[in-house]
């Protein structure tokens, strides 16, 4: 194998709901909804199969989801995008990270990332030959330490990778914090790549703020989402990147090579998703809420309390004084203890003993049904 | 941008695609068939999005489809394959292609490469940081020179990226010339990684012959192939690669950053086509000889004689009498032209002015309905 290959293992969402189904363990671990998105959504890629939208798909995205990708952001955050240059459909917001990094980050830079980090960030800032400065987010309640990121971008600083709605924590970065970003990118003139494929999960009434919409950023922002999260179809992996057309292109660039083009029959049922069901995140957001604070009160009561996240499909526990040696010994042990599989914090950071990191932190979804909640919290509940 | 974009434009086929689009030409470039597959597999898609495959498939695939991959293997080829371990899918051949070249080259290891080559090779192999060693198959006749072969390989060698059925020249290698390959490989303990997404595309009783059954082979030969071609579905991006645990590991070591997974519920309707439509891709063949035929026949009337390919999409004409600078040259003029859209071979080249390389070289695609073959055909003999 090659040399990128070393240290960097199997993902831990792969080895979780491996071990769920080796288990037979309810899995909450990976995030993924056991309800699918608006039937009228998969209506029309019946259509589309049956229509014959099986052949490739143009490499940036069929015209008819790249406008509709362009009507989504005007609609929600007042964002004018042309369509034919500032967007570009990707296999998943997987592959929008792979191919930005790619396009945009040569070896030797540095790249800034929100620490814990999801874990194909730093596998493709590795591949990129980029040496990344985490920020971390500190438990308790992982907000965003202004003074920690400027003190973490340098002269060889070439990007900051964001992430908010954030996983794993559930942080929605607040206009202040963004500010602070922001500060720091156009002081330093950097490019930020932000993931908002959460954008539309956040609850209490916490406002998702995309980056690209503070004065001075829609110059240098590439905004990742994805159909996956807003619309419960995480399988299809038809995701999107907007920006200023010469990051697209960047991104487009790399990303050419990596697939090609995906999901041909797919597109257009996003395309319908995204322009004719502009409610259904909302409403998911709102059932999530609920799913939420179900998952977090059992945990309570169940001796594992959890953060109440202000968006995404996570709560998070403070195992620290159940005496294990880490989170990972925890989850692995889980399954077997308690018929439950959660994901370890700990391999998101780089170091999970600092302060306030994870080295004690357990990830719990909750965009499960109620019923999947519930015998999970049975489980955990009366578990030794 | 980063530097390793540099030199690095768009993709041939999106630009000769948009070019299509934008002309209204008949598309002979990019190779997609008008025609879809087999609609039992696109009636198992629909079950499949109708009944809940709409959630993250596991990042090797489903196991449905790795173990109809194992059993396509058997069948055809006699390959025995685990299907947990030495199978595993892919977003279309194109992320074969991109894992396997990130998962096993080091910066400077030299990969040796057929050329003409595919565009995403050599683009993957500068990602890699590996120095490609091109061997030219040589115009008129395109065969493999064995002397070539083992003249490019030396001690920073590492691995030979093949491709057989091969496009764009339509070459399928035979058993002798593959012989040549296995003892080069052999002898230097190199991996080969070979694209046989056109492996059941023949024509005149031309054996596709996998290089994974050569004596000494299956050990160090990490085979990519795909729904696409075989089935007709080039839009779905459902691939698969093949081989020994350790290389296919090394594969899905870097596939897993890509994409992670994709095409959830596509992915039971091709192992409905692997195990239930067994025949489908011979058929296809039959039909895409017959296209061919009619296809070299009109390009020879028409002034432009091409070469009878013995598999793949694809047919070529040198027109270096007809006084053009490049193939470039003569396919952005030919939509003005004459309303049809090819691919200069030109660019698969590190030097398209060598001897036999392809300067004067142009493909065209006959995977469409006669109908549009027949309109391209009179557009071209008409064409001043
Ligand atoms: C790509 S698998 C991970 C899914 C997810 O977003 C998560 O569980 O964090
Ligand atoms: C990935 S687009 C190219 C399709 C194809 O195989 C070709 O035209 O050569």
């Amino acid at each position: 194998a090659a040399r990128r290959l070393d240290g960097i293992g199997t993902t831990i969402f792969t080895e979780m709901s491996a071990l769920a189904v080796r288990t037979g363990a309810v899995n909450l671990g990976q995030g993924f909804p056991d309800q699918d998105g608006p039937p009228a959504v998969i209506e029309r890629a019946v259509a589309a199969l049956q229509q014959g939208a099986n052949q490739y798909a143009p490499g940036p995205g069929i015209p008819a989801l790249r406008q509709a990708i362009a009507r989504h952001q005007q609609r929600h955050y007042g964002i004018d995008l042309d369509p034919d240059t500032e967007v570009v459909v990707t296999t998943g917001c997987t592959e929008g990270i792979a191919a930005a990094l790619l396009g945009l980050v040569d070896p030797g830079d540095e790249v800034v990332v929100l620490e814990p980090y999801y874990d194909s960030y730093t596998a493709m800032i590795t591949f990129a030959g980029g040496v990344r400065r985490p920020v971390t987010l500190r438990a308790p309640d992982f907000r965003l330490d202004a003074d920690a990121l400027r003190a973490a971008v340098g002269p060889r600083t070439k990007l900051i990778l964001l992430n908010t709605p954030h996983n794993p924590t559930g942080t929605v970065l607040t206009r202040a914090e963004l500010d602070a970003v922001a500060a720091v990118a156009i002081e330093h003139d950097l490019v930020v790549v932000t993931d908002e494929v959460y954008e539309h999960l956040t609850f209490d009434g916490s406002e998702h703020v995309p980056l690209a919409t503070l004065p001075g950023m829609g110059e240098r922002t590439l905004t990742l989402s994805s159909a996956g999260k807003s619309y419960s179809f995480t399988g299809w992996k038809v995701g999107w990147a907007t920006g200023p057309a010469p990051l697209v292109r960047a991104l487009l660039g790399a990303k050419q090579w990596l697939t090609f083009t995906s999901g041909a029959p797919l597109q257009p049922a996003v395309a319908t998703a995204l322009d004719d069901c502009p409610d259904f995140p909302a409403e998911l957001a709102r059932s999530l809420q609920e799913r939420r604070d179900h998952l977090v009160a059992g945990l309570t009561a169940a001796g594992l309390p959890a953060n109440v996240p202000q968006g995404t499909y996570f709560a998070t526990t403070d195992i620290s004084h159940l005496g294990w040696a880490s989170s990972r010994d925890f989850c692995w042990a889980l399954p077997e203890r308690a018929g439950v599989v959660a994901v370890p914090l700990e391999v998101f950071y780089d170091d999970p003993d600092a302060p306030g990191a994870g080295r004690q932190l357990v990830r719990w979804a909750f965009c499960k049904e109620t019923a999947v909640i519930d015998e999970a919290l049975r489980r955990l509940a009366s578990a030794d």
